[in-house]
């Protein structure tokens, strides 16, 4: 089975991928179906193949707040699976039918222990896409700031 | 030298430690003094062991963002280091006088290289530190969303 290959599997040699592969299970997803929901213990890591994911956070009562679409495959969420305490922390909604690849923590948990190139490698690549993150999240405050800034000139 | 225990750290062995900080400088810092700069290339990761670093964000023309303040021994800045493309994300200013150690990217690099697990532990470490900090970001976005959400209603 070939892994579309996502962030986090950048860097790595195809022996690697091919012990990844093994531990992946194809799963369908029908449009408005909930994948994983935030807060809740982060089981599985998934791997978009087709279709397309929206990614959200709980503002206030029923009202979500969408954080991002995943659409390109090899995009990954889930990765609450490698950082403890082990919770999703966004809630991800498939928006368009298509197939996932799932991966148990567990699993790949053990393959990092095995491999511990492979661990140092999907770890740095995760450090990585979450300060990226991090940047474009403030980037988002800055805007609400200067919004604000101009308001009071 | 023993060297504070900032969560960059937590999970190392004394060997391990012991030859981290034999990578350490002592350097002083006084109050207005800049330590690093945003965007610039991050040369050095930075460990408080007593003072005050006040981090920013440039928001427009000369406004700064607080982002935060660091005031426990240990607590750590110029993460950057770590992180391709190995550019600083946040300015660094004194805000009380004091004593940092500062330990060069490529000597840490050259740590991690050569002890694999010491490299898996500080990548596992520097992950859960930004995606906590994801979090907070999201949580700030939030009360600005509800803030908006109230102001239609």
């Amino acid at each position: 089975m070939d892994l579309p290959l996502g962030y986090l599997f950048r860097g790595l040699d195809d022996d690697q991928l091919k012990r990844i592969a093994a531990v992946a299970r194809e799963v369908s997803m029908e449009n408005g179906e909930q994948i994983c929901r935030e807060e809740e213990e982060a089981k599985d890591l998934y791997i978009l193949k087709t279709g397309a994911v929206e990614l959200m956070t709980k503002v206030e009562n029923d009202v979500e707040l969408p954080i991002s679409i995943l659409q390109s495959p090899g995009d990954i969420f889930g990765s609450g699976v490698l950082i403890a305490p082990y919770l999703y922390s966004l809630t991800a909604r498939c928006a368009g039918t298509g197939i996932l690849f799932r991966i148990e923590g567990s699993a790949l948990q053990k393959l990092m222990g095995e491999d511990r190139d492979l661990g140092c490698i999907i770890m740095t690549n995760l450090a990585g896409h979450f300060f990226a993150r991090l940047k474009e999240s403030r980037q988002e405050i800055k805007i609400h700031f200067n919004t604000l800034l101009r308001s009071y000139r």
